[in-house]
């Protein structure tokens, strides 16, 4: 631990000799401290004295009190602008005065933070045991009101924290914060209404209930790509509509061309005609929209392969191409002004934090101060480093130059160097040379390749193995068994993997070992088969998905190639980004889950749709042919708005687009014409959505 | 005409000026003249004299006469380096001798150009009419197996030349020519048993032959494109192999959790489990293949949703960026070395071209002798622009760094400078002031408007109309009139139409008018529409279709907003992009199609299928549902490799990916498994050629 010692002795030393000007007065007041400043009448007092420690005779005690907290509220403001340079926040917000600065403080820690999450975690989670509710879940109207009234207060009184920071001139102009507001004033109006009367009612506002969770200080990355979507709309809308425009004129010549034919149910009216050409846009419908005016005349195919060809050939990639242009646009005058936001928090923390006697440059007491606030967590010897990465001129005070830094400099961690290379160099010299060998063996390459090679050997094992399953005479009792009994080839494997890692976490010593994704993932897995091993030979039922889950272990195999690697580790990179856009998904989701279960709950079951052209998926009949009977089961009432996991599994299946037509004409058959209107939206907002997605990917 | 005059008179002044060089001796060479310089001994011949045209008593009229021959042939050899430049030819092709220059001027002009792609169409159009023919197409078989001949021994005759140029070395390292060759062994050894057997066998080989199409001068652009899927490949694949791999996992986990369900048709074995997610890769199962499994139990879906969000939304997206990051890479290093090449032809080009007096500089004589073989129809005075265009220093001769903008400046287009502003500025003072009048109407905002407006009520106009033939009792009557009976609102805006025309001609004067692409479309529009009411005037059936396309006027409205203009814009220009990648598309279409139809010709009809899964869409029969009989039409026995006018749409079908496992899965049941492999290999080249099709619009 020599180093390290020596590091801390070299801070203090430093911090002695650089504290000199501790007793300077700041050049400018933080706007904290008025309340001091008139209270103690500092504002025109001048400190000369310059040792460190307050001997007696100093000019005044209560001057350097009130000139120690001046100070520290110039420290605090410091690091409010930092964090709001950070965090993107506008300085319109910033905390104004000490009331403000308390409610500030109350309202920007984790604290706060997590029970703003939770609380709008708790409101979309009411909607699984409101009305239309999943069956194991449901609960009494005066229970979840109670429950939904409770978490709006809880929303009420984070908002009025809110409003005590900013003041309520700025609360008014931050948008966000007032249709938070507003959404939150219908919403207690309704709940209040539900409580009152025992019953719900039509309740399509709970759609805005997602709005809570986006303003979380969590959520900030959905937030980010909520904006992007809304920045890319204009071009986008302007595209759709040419795309539109082509739709209506096809459907136009469609129904012209192709209604006189009385098998062909997709032309027979505008309106058929207008819907078959959007269902068209999607593919979803695309060999048998064409086949009954096909069979007739086969030339009648160019009409679709135009529009198919215009359509979605010509007009989508117009529309990726225009979008992919505003999109670099906007991303890149995004970045110009995120980095001068950043700036403008440095330069008006570094304003905060010079001295009168050197308006130049940032001392490491100042410096030190500022980060007490800024990272209470650091430790002093972190924050001399900081400072020293910073102090690039090597002088005793950071210039502004050198501060403008900070936020690169910021992000560093600070390691002590070890001085032993292995975690077994103390070990006596017997077990050092076993260690030792472990070491080399599991670094070498026979040993990697061997390992592959058992991977492979297992994969084909398996693979001949479920193939050999194929033949057994029942395949009921075969997918039983398959769970239940275990190979005696499995436990080989898995004896050897384990051993593997074993030797691994030996070999390299756990810190090295863990520090490895990959090896993450060879442990988890075969840790995991251990457990499944386990809960099978203790009989726990749920515990089998575990035993399914080996081939899982196959995986390994994508190490052996460099660009798998790279691939798999990016993956691992843009992990953080697909969750957010997860999580935006799913708002969207929520919010038509939620118009979804108001308007078509209970509207389709097997054989609702006997009048639509898509009865044939919502059957559940006996069918003869010939002289066969058989049950024809078309499966589609299953997908419905029943409750919000089936709406969610509904929306999802929406969302990959094929057939999405036969939920929406069975649910069109039994409410009205204009519920398709709900679905085409949704399509379109999902194209939006996979459009700005695949954007964030490429453009990074 | 003045300023013209005035230009060619100067142009030959200058001309006379700077032709006192002409007889010097060129530093270096031209390979295709050793045989005159062998003959006349001009080798080592330095000529002194220095007037423009031979004066009786210059030394000696033979010398004076080889000299010309060599810098003719320099100019010629400079002009196919430059060519070879442009066209991005390799160098190593370059001509080496006199006879080698003969072949190669014989295989470049347009008249062989045209007679290779003839070949290369006729070759490809003889699909038509071999065995599985199109009826009305059919030939005997040694009709088209004599035409196939006749077109082989032309393609015969092309390489040949092409030998003859190369010189047998060079023709051997050309791969794209010796691969070209071999197909042509192979193709003429069948086409002559053909022609002895009377009889076609299965001829897969014809697959091969749009490589005679790839191949012509005219194809460029589609052999970039292949090239460009061809270096994408390798990352491609990679992450392929990724998707594939995580398939089969995910098919082992579908078989052990699904298959005890007897009413899950989708993962009864460890084959339809692969297939099954294979389908479901490309969507076009979805929620059919989780329909049995969710009825059974609902968290099933987690399953599908989890499988679709890795491959679907992951990897894919994955795989986008992978080789999006490859192809800007590789675009990149093509442009530069495209680059580099072009200059170093120029640099060839010079070397040819300068004299052995003044060696560091290309003078206009022979600047003008080279673009007299460059471009043969460019007007002296043309050339002389060129010139001075090129030089940019003012001296009398071009330097290297001029002439290194060679490429830039022969793109540019002289035109003499008119000097009147209107088309009718010379007519008397009465018709001036009509035009002038006509003029400013045309050009104004309140002309503009209003057309725009009666474009908008003619919109309307239509919608509301067509809508109203709905309500029309036999639709059959209905399509029949609507295409036969003009309404009167249709010939009143036509005639607007027809005015506003012939307003703008006048006003605009013809030139202008047809220099915007805009009023092109306008004026064929309009044009058509009177065409087509001619048509219906006299009753010709087959011009009824011209009639149908008059909601195309409303097209107009687009040129309202200024990024429709644009989008509009961006569309013709990307044009010729999308022709040379649908060509490629095409040339992929043919190869797939002549497969498929040597391998499934005649397999599928009308229940053809009962036996597999898809049987429902084969189907034609009459079905008893309760106590109601109908005619159930699958229309799918349509979509077969018939003809090759069927492939060509049942692969669009398939490109268009929506339903086609239906198609795979009808084949399949009529010949083997290994079927499979060839929609599913379709899959993926069209995954492939949609990737690459996107980047090439993105990147540009």
């Amino acid at each position: 631990m020599g180093p390290i010692t020596g590091a801390t002795m070299e801070v203090s030393s430093t911090f002695d000799n650089m504290t000199g000007l501790t007793h300077d007065r700041p050049v400018q007041t933080s706007s904290f401290c008025q309340q001091f400043s008139s209270v103690d009448g500092a504002g025109n007092y001048d400190v000369v004295n310059n040792v460190v420690i307050p001997t007696p005779g100093a000019p005044d005690p209560r001057a350097q009190n009130s000139l120690r907290q001046s100070w520290e509220m110039n420290y605090q403001e410091a690091a409010i602008y930092l964090q709001e340079g950070e965090n993107n926040d506008k300085f319109f917000t910033h905390p104004r005065n000490a009331h403000a600065l308390s409610a500030y403080l109350f309202a920007h820690n984790h604290l706060f933070y997590v029970m703003e999450l939770l609380t709008a975690v708790l409101l979309m989670l009411l909607s699984l045991s409101e009305a239309p509710a999943v069956p194991f879940l449901r609960l009494d109207v005066y229970v979840h009101a109670t429950l939904e009234l409770l978490a709006l207060v809880m929303v009420a009184f984070e908002l009025c924290m809110k409003l005590r920071w900013l003041g309520f001139h700025t609360f008014i102009r931050h948008k966000r914060t007032m249709v938070k507001t507003c959404v939150l004033f219908i919403q207690f109006i309704e709940a209040i209404v539900v409580l009152v009367r025992q019953t719900s009612h039509l309740r399509v506002t709970r759609a805005l209930r997602p709005i809570f969770l986006v303003d979380c200080r969590y959520c900030g990355a959905v937030r980010r790509n909520l904006r992007q979507i809304f920045q890319s709309l204009p071009p986008f809308i302007d595209i759709l509509l040419l795309l539109l425009f082509f739709m209506v004129i096809f459907a136009i010549l469609g129904f012209c061309l192709f209604s006189a034919n009385s098998a062909d149910p997709y032309f027979s009216t505008l309106e058929n005609s207008i819907v078959s050409l959007f269902v068209l846009l999607t593919t979803a419908n695309f060999p048998d929209v064409m086949m009954p005016a096909y069979s007739k005349n086969r030339w009648s195919c160019i009409f679709f392969i135009v529009y198919l060809s215009i359509e979605l050939y010509f007009i989508m990639n117009l529309l990726l191409a225009v979008v992919f242009d505003t999109f670099n646009g906007v991303e890149k005058m995004k970045f110009k002004s995120l980095l001068l936001h950043k700036r403008s928090a440095i330069e008006h923390a570094f304003q905060l934090l010079v001295s009168r006697q050197r308006p130049d440059g940032v001392c490491l007491k100042q410096f030190d101060g500022l980060m007490r606030f800024y990272r209470p967590r650091m430790t002093p010897q972190d924050r001399f480093l900081t400072f020293k990465a910073l102090n690039h001129s090597g002088a005793t005070m950071l210039s502004l130059q050198d501060f403008y830094k900070f936020y690169e400099v910021i992000g560093l961690k600070w390691k002590a160097r070890r001085s032993g290379e292995h975690w077994f160099d103390d070990l006596p010299r017997t077990a050092f040379l076993i260690f030792k060998g472990i070491n080399l063996l599991v670094k070498s390459k026979a040993f990697q390749y061997a390992m592959y090679l058992v991977v492979a050997i297992n994969g084909i094992w398996i693979l001949v193995e479920t193939n050999m399953l194929n033949g057994s005479s029942s395949l009921l009792t075969v997918g039983v068994s398959w769970t239940r009994v275990v190979p005696w080839s499995y436990i080989i494997f898995l004896t050897i993997y384990g051993i593997e890692v074993l030797l691994k976490i030996t070999g390299l010593g756990p810190l090295t070992y863990f520090s490895s994704g990959w090896n993450l993932f060879d442990f988890s897995v075969t840790v995991f088969a251990f457990l499944g091993l386990i809960a099978l030979a203790f009989d726990m039922e749920p515990f089998y998905f575990i035993v399914v889950l080996r081939p899982l272990q196959l995986l390994r195999l994508f190490k052996i190639k460099q660009r798998y690697r790279n691939v798999l580790d990016t993956m691992f990179e843009l992990f953080p980004r697909m969750a957010s856009l997860g999580l935006t998904l799913i708002i969207f989701y929520y919010s038509f889950a939620i118009v979804g279960m108001e308007f078509f709950a209970d509207v389709v079951y097997p054989n609702c749709c006997n009048t639509s052209t898509v009865a044939q998926s919502y059957r559940q009949i006996n069918v003869t042919i010939g002289n066969r009977t058989m049950l024809e089961e078309g499966y589609y009432y299953l997908n419905n708005f029943n409750n919000i996991l089936s709406s969610f599994v509904t929306l999802f299946e929406l969302t990959v687009v094929n057939n999405w037509y036969i939920t929406m004409e069975g649910v069109t058959s039994q409410t009205t014409h204009w519920s398709r209107l709900y679905f085409m939206t949704f399509y379109i907002v999902t194209m939006v959505r996979d459009c700005v997605c695949w954007l964030c990917m490429c453009i990074k």
